[in-house]
């Protein structure tokens, strides 16, 4: 019997599942887990977006077009060029998740065999994608000691061959939380014209930013509207991850029609989140200006309580709703399972990712952790303590 | 400026839309066209599966997991169950539609450069799905003056190469309407066997066939449990195109192991269409064997309607909802082009699909179409006659 293809068996298992099974036998010991560990909001889905859902009265649920509904696309415009990027209806596609518009990207800028530069530690699914699309990524590693920034440019100039097709970064960042400046931005800029490459950019978390930032979106930048295709979603922006609707954006009508061919095979994205989506574009802004106030809060409350605990090193993030972390222990992957299958306070515990798995340099991130800041404050406190005290009592604490 | 990617080039433009500029201007001049191009039925989504997504009322519309919902997936076995396939639901994936349960496979199976035979015509978008994973597509030709049955096994093993990693049909067949019967399946089972090959069926309208025919599904296959993957579809069946639920079901772990790997790096497939589906199942038998029945109504209909027009050849279809048949006239491109550009009846035309995108093999199908039954009684005979009209008055007859 044949087995799978390289393919097939190539897939490297997610960071941020691997624990999963001891997380299960912790709860099904008694003990409550606390899920700081993956990026699934607990923020309510706006009124307006699931409204629209139940009103939904076609008698048929039918296949709508396959770069998603016009009318969507529209309002999308609209949207962005609330936040001065200057794009039409034709330059979105409607995707299924912003994950697909990634995939779909790589695709169509890379045969098998290209290169794409990814500062790491970057999304892990972006490893299986490549894997997908027979792609491989080339990490430039930006450093916790400089707050996880744009590594120097002459290091990523580095790293390109003729086989390099482009620069991805995500921006705010998952998992660093760091937001790239103007500056950054306008290094990349130069980099991918002098050397015709295209800049990527995912910007799913692209609202979420605090202390009053303003975010710079790649497609903002002058003279490479030509090169930018931007990859956004609604999973985080609507706390609607369940809907699967993300959009590939582009003012290179070369890229989008490559990109709606593929939409093409696979027919169109859901029709009824579509409708949804298009709604919660007109939620009043009031809600987002509280999620992320509540974000912002959550942030401060677990950053300054990190701080507090010794030999821990806490970069700020600056959006999305992550930070990687230093801790002083051995080997991070066992800390995490040791704080799932021999640790909690009261039968509580809480479940971090080991950051080793956001790397693609092996050995980096192996007293990192990543921890997202998804729970109410109470609930942050309360882990945050958890967490302190397992780092008191770890066997394999290092001070 | 790099331009796109090879792959991003080489997507084949889908033969169903590129008349559809036509067809546009045909309803610019004010022209009614009948859509017989399609495989968007008309047919009404059951009401339990509609409500059930009304009923949505989770505060959050969050990730699922990536398999699919656990009670879908359950369900989903129960409903196998009933056709004598002897699953559970460990052997069943939900996936993003049909669509992403076929690319999942060939991904699994197959590294960029390895083969798949498919006997042609066939469902064009698995051109797409090649392309996007690199395999390449191996057509063996099936023929309209047999009936569209499965071509001699002869004919099958000598396409195998070293690179062959399976063999892909569509049972019942998208656009031919071939049924295949156990006899050849069995065939199938024994070149799978003795090449060490993967056998995959797409059996997105398994519950379409006629005449009291029973459909015999490639798990039901013995011996061959381990090579065997079948893909599936709510789109047809519950006429729920615009959900974009598939499924994925096979004996083998290995490939379902891989093929949720890929399902990890997407998260998973949308959740409240995941709720409408498990309610679908629930619909009640009538609402199936009525839509079979109009089914089987609309295709007596139009094949008898057909056989009445001089020269064309119109095999009877035993299952799905469309059929090919061969017209005489020059250039089934041309004239189909030309319903739309030069010609009416009282306003009216008709839209079909030339068959020759549908065969890989360059020059096949250049006097075939595939027209499919999708609207009701009424509108499939006055679109038969306007077709007839057409045939006649066409500069390119051949009688
Ligand atoms: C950085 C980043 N990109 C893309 C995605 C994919 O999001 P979705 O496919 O739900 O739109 C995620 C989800 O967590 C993410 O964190
Ligand atoms: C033969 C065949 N397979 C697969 C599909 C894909 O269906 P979906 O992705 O909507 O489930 C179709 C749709 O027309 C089809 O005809």
């Amino acid at each position: 019997m044949k087995i799978l293809s390289n393919r097939g068996q190539a897939m490297p298992p997610s960071p941020i599942r691997k624990l999963a099974p001891f997380a299960d036998q912790a709860k099904e010991r008694g003990l409550h887990v606390y899920h700081l560990n993956i990026g699934q909001p607990d923020i309510k889905t706006p009124e307006t977006f699931l409204q629209s859902i139940k009103n939904f009265n076609q008698p048929v649920l039918a296949y709508g077009p396959s770069a998603g509904l016009p009318s969507l696309r529209k309002k999308l415009a609209e949207y962005y060029n609330r936040f001065d990027i200057n794009v039409t209806y034709e330059n979105i596609l409607v995707t299924t998740g912003g994950s697909e518009a990634i995939i779909f990207a790589m695709m169509a800028i890379c045969d098998p065999g290209d290169e794409i530069i990814v500062p790491e530690p970057f999304y892990t699914n972006y490893n299986g994608f490549a894997v997908e699309a027979g792609v491989k990524i080339v990490p430039i590693t930006s450093k916790i000691e400089d707050d996880f920034q744009l590594p120097p440019i002459e290091s990523i100039a580095e790293k390109i061959t003729d086989r390099t097709r482009g620069i991805l970064i995500c921006n705010p960042n998952n998992p660093t939380g760091y937001v790239y400046s103007r500056q950054e931005l306008e290094n990349l800029r130069e980099i991918v014209l002098k050397h015709d490459l295209f800049l990527l950019s995912d910007e799913v978390y692209r609202e979420f930013v605090y202390d009053g930032l303003t975010h710079t979106s790649i497609l903002q930048l002058e003279g490479i509207e030509d090169r930018t295709i931007m990859m956004d979603s609604v999973s985080k922006r609507y706390s609607a991850c369940g809907a699967r609707i993300g959009m590939i954006v582009s003012k290179n009508q070369e890229v989008i029609e490559a990109c709606l061919r593929f939409g093409q095979a696979r027919l169109c994205p859901p029709t009824i989140e579509q409708i949804g989506t298009e709604a919660g574009i007109d939620t009043p802004q009031e809600y987002l200006d509280e999620v992320i106030a509540e974000y912002n809060e959550r942030r401060n409350v677990m950053v300054n309580m990190l701080r507090q605990m010794p030999g821990v090193v806490a970069p700020m993030p600056k959006g999305a709703f992550y930070l990687v972390v230093k801790l002083p222990v051995d080997d991070a992957d066992k800390f995490a399972q040791w704080l799932l299958t021999d640790f909690n306070v009261d039968n509580e515990t809480v479940m971090i990712a080991p950051a080793n798995g956001f790397y693609s340099t092996p050995g980096l991130g192996k007293d990192e952790v990543r921890i997202a800041y998804v729970l109410n404050v109470d609930d942050i406190k309360k882990s945050m303590n958890i967490l302190a005290r397992g780092l008191q009592a770890y066997p394999g604490r290092t001070i």
